[in-house]
C-alpha cells in the first residue's frame, strides 16, 4: 500500500524529457511535445489498469474500472513557456503513483491548459461544464493561433468533451509545488492549502493629449504617462493600509503611447492585479482602486478602469484538509503548515462541484515559471507519500 | 524688393503634394516622395538663378552665383511620419522666396534628416563638418534600413559631402513654425528665438527579481516596475522645485519585463528627457536625477542611469536677433515676442560655426508632428515678409 519512490522519480524524469529546456521544460498546451507527453501518460495509466480517455479539449481522464468509492487526483501536463519540470507534472505523476500504490479507488486527471496559453482553466472548466463552444471559438494564444486550430493540430478536434460526475467522487485532491518562498524560507516540508486566492485583473487606461516634449510647457500638458505614474504611486501608498495580511497586488505591464523619447504620451495603459483569499478584501481594494482612479480622473487626463478578470477565492474542504493535515503530521511531525495558495490551480474549478483540497511541497528559493524551478527529491517523495496516505484514509471513511 | 504672397503660398501647397497625407504630409527622409520633393525644390531654386547641389548626405545647397555679401537661409524638407505640411517646408520655401524677393545675396539650404529618421541632425552636422563616415556606417532607421542603403536608394551614395564655408556668410537665418502653443495662446504673430534648448536624454534601467505575482509576498518582492514608479514619482515631486521657468521634462517610454499580468517585473526601463536653454539648469537637474536614482537604488532594485543624448543649448546671435526684432516690430507692431525654442532645429548646429538666429510663426493650437499641424495664411505671409525685411537689413549692414 506504499508508494515506490524510484518509480515515481523515474516517471517524473521521463516526463521531463518531453520538451526539455535546460533544467526546465518548454511544453506549451497542444504543442507536439505536449501531445506526446499526454500519450506517454496515457500509456502509463493504462499500464496501471486505468481506462484512459483524452477528450475534445485535451483533458486526459484515467478511470479506475473497479467499483468505488473513488477519489479524483489530478493536475496538468503542459508548462509555461520555458517553465519548470514539476509545475503540474508533479500532480499528475503523483496521482498515477497513488493509483498504483493503493491498487484501486483512484481516478487520475490531467486537465488541459491550466497554464492559460489559450484562456483561463479551459480544461478543468470544461470538465465541470463551465466552458462554452463559443468561448472555444473565440480563444487564441499569444501567437494568434486559434484554439480550434491548435486542437485540430493536436488531433483532439471533433472528440466529445468529458463532463466529470461529482457523484462518483469522495473529492478531488491536487499535489503541487508551492511556487512561492513560504515553505522554503520557513523550512517546512509540506503545506496544506486553506484556500486558493481569488483574483481581480484590471486594465487602467489614461487618455491625455499627445504633444511635442520640447515645446509644450509643463503647465499645459495632459501627460497620460504622468497620470499613470501618479495612480500607480497612490496605489503603492494606499493599498498597504487597506489590504489583508497576505494580499498581493502587481502592476505587470505599462505602455505609453506612442512611446517615443520626444513625445508627451497621449495615452497610457497599465495592467493591474489583486489577489486575496477573502472576497470582502478584494471588494474593498477594488473600491479603493476605483476611488483613487476617480481622484486621478479629476486631473488633466481621463481614466478608465476595466475589469478584465474576476475569479472567486476557493475555500478548501475542511474534511479533506483534516485528512491531509493528519497525513502531514505523520510524514513530517511538527514540520508542516496550513497556508493559502497565492497561485490559481485547477482545484479552484473542481471545488465548485465537489469537495477539494490541495497539498504543497516546497519550491527551492520560491522560484517557478522559470527553468530554474526545482524541489528536492526527498520533498517530492514525502509529498506523494503523504498524498497517498491521506487518499487511503479518505477512501476508507464512511 | 518685397515678397510675392501668392507665389509663396502656391509653392508651399505644391510641396505639400509630395507625400500628402490628409491635411498633413508623410515624407520620411530619403523616401521616393522626399527625393522627388528635393528635385522639385532644386528646379525652383535653379529657376530663381541659384546654383544647386544635392550632396552625399542629401543636403541641398542653392548658392547665389553673384558676388556677396551673402546670408544663408534654410530648414529641412523631410517630415515626421504622418507629420505636418509646414514643419521644415516653410523655412525652405521662405528661403527661396526671400532669395527671389531680394534678387541676390541669399543662399538657400535644405538640410537632410532634421527629423532624425536616421540620427540626430545628420544633414546640418555634415555641413559643419561634425558627421563622420563611421557614424553614417552605423546609422539605420526604425525599420532597420541602414543609412547607407537609404542613400543608395535615393541616388545620393558616392557623392561628396558639402562643407559650408562660414566665411562666405553674414549669418544663418531659419523661419519655422513654433510647434508649441505660446504664440497661439497669447495671440502674438511672431516670435524671435532667444536660444534653442539643450537636451539631455537618459535610459534608466531597474533590475529586480522576476517572480510569480500570486505566490510572492509583498515584503519579499524586488519589483522593478514598482521601483520605476517610485523614481518617476520622485522626479515629478522634486523637479518643480529645482527647474527654471521654462524647463520641461518627459517620461516618453516605459517598459516592464516580461510585461505579463501575473509576473512581477524583473526589469524595467524608462526613457527620460530634460530640456532647458541654460546648461547650468541641465547640470543641476541631472545631478538631482542622479541623486534620486541613487536613493532608489538603495531599495530592493538596482538602478542604472545611462545618458543617451546631450545637446548643448544654442544662444542666438544678438545682432541677427536685433534685426529680426526690428523687422517684427515693423510687421506686427507690439504683437511679437522674444522666446526660447523648446524644439531642436538645424540652427543650433549652424550656430556652432556662424552667427545664427530664428523666427517663429504661430502653430494653431500648438499642434505639430501631426497631420493636423497648421498655421494661418496671413501668419505665413507675415513671417516670410519679416524674414525678407530682416535679411535685407542684415545684408546692407557693414
Amino acid at each position: 500500500m506504499s508508494i515506490d519512490p524510484a518509480r515515481l522519480l523515474a516517471d517524473l524524469h521521463a516526463l521531463r524529457g518531453y520538451g526539455r529546456d535546460g533544467n526546465g521544460v518548454h511544453r506549451p498546451t497542444y504543442s507536439p511535445q505536449d501531445v506526446a507527453a499526454r500519450e506517454w501518460f496515457a500509456d502509463k495509466a493504462r499500464a496501471a489498469g486505468l481506462d484512459v480517455t483524452i477528450d475534445g479539449i485535451g483533458n486526459l481522464l484515467a478511470r479506475d474500472p473497479r467499483p468505488g468509492p473513488h477519489l479524483l487526483i489530478g493536475s496538468h501536463l503542459e508548462t509555461q513557456p520555458h517553465g519548470g519540470w514539476l509545475d503540474g507534472a508533479l500532480g499528475c505523476v503523483a496521482g498515477l503513483e497513488v493509483a498504483r500504490a493503493l491498487g484501486g479507488g483512484i481516478d487520475v486527471a490531467a486537465w488541459a491548459d491550466e497554464e492559460g496559453h489559450f484562456g483561463a482553466f479551459n480544461g478543468s472548466r470544461s470538465a465541470i461544464g463551465d466552458l462554452t463552444e463559443a468561448e472555444i471559438d473565440a480563444a487564441s494564444n499569444r501567437d494568434g493561433i486559434s484554439l480550434r486550430a491548435a486542437l485540430a493540430a493536436a488531433g483532439y478536434a471533433g472528440r466529445p468533451r468529458l463532463a466529470i460526475d461529482p457523484v462518483r467522487y469522495k473529492g478531488y485532491l491536487e499535489l503541487h509545488i508551492e511556487q512561492g518562498p513560504e515553505l522554503d524560507t520557513t523550512g517546512q516540508a509540506l503545506g496544506v492549502v486553506t484556500a486558493i486566492v481569488g483574483l481581480r485583473g484590471y486594465r487602467i487606461r489614461f487618455e491625455g493629449q499627445q504633444n511635442h516634449a520640447g515645446t509644450t510647457p509643463m503647465r499645459l500638458r495632459r501627460d497620460a504617462g504622468a497620470a499613470l505614474v501618479r495612480l500607480a504611486s497612490a496605489i503603492a501608498r494606499e493599498f498597504p493600509n487597506a489590504c489583508a495580511a497576505r494580499t498581493v497586488w502587481t502592476v505587470g505591464r505599462i505602455e505609453l503611447e506612442p512611446g517615443a523619447a520626444s513625445i508627451i504620451p497621449g495615452a497610457a495603459t497599465m495592467i493591474f492585479q489583486i489577489r486575496d483569499t477573502d472576497e470582502a478584501v478584494l471588494d474593498r481594494l477594488e473600491a479603493l482602486l476605483m476611488r483613487l482612479a476617480e481622484e486621478e480622473g479629476r486631473g488633466p487626463c481621463r481614466v478608465v478602469v476595466t475589469r478584465l478578470r474576476a475569479t472567486a477565492p476557493a475555500t478548501m474542504d475542511a474534511g479533506l484538509r483534516a485528512a491531509l493535515e493528519d497525513a502531514c503530521e505523520r510524514a513530517a511531525p511538527g514540520n508542516w503548515q496550513a497556508m493559502p495558495s497565492g497561485a490559481g490551480h485547477d482545484a479552484q474549478q473542481l471545488a465548485r462541484v465537489m469537495k477539494s483540497a490541495m497539498l504543497f511541497v516546497p519550491s527551492i528559493n520560491g522560484i517557478s515559471h522559470d527553468t530554474a524551478e526545482d524541489t528536492r527529491e526527498e520533498d517530492l517523495v514525502r509529498g506523494v507519500a503523504a498524498l497517498a496516505d491521506a487518499a487511503a484514509v479518505i477512501l476508507r471513511q464512511a
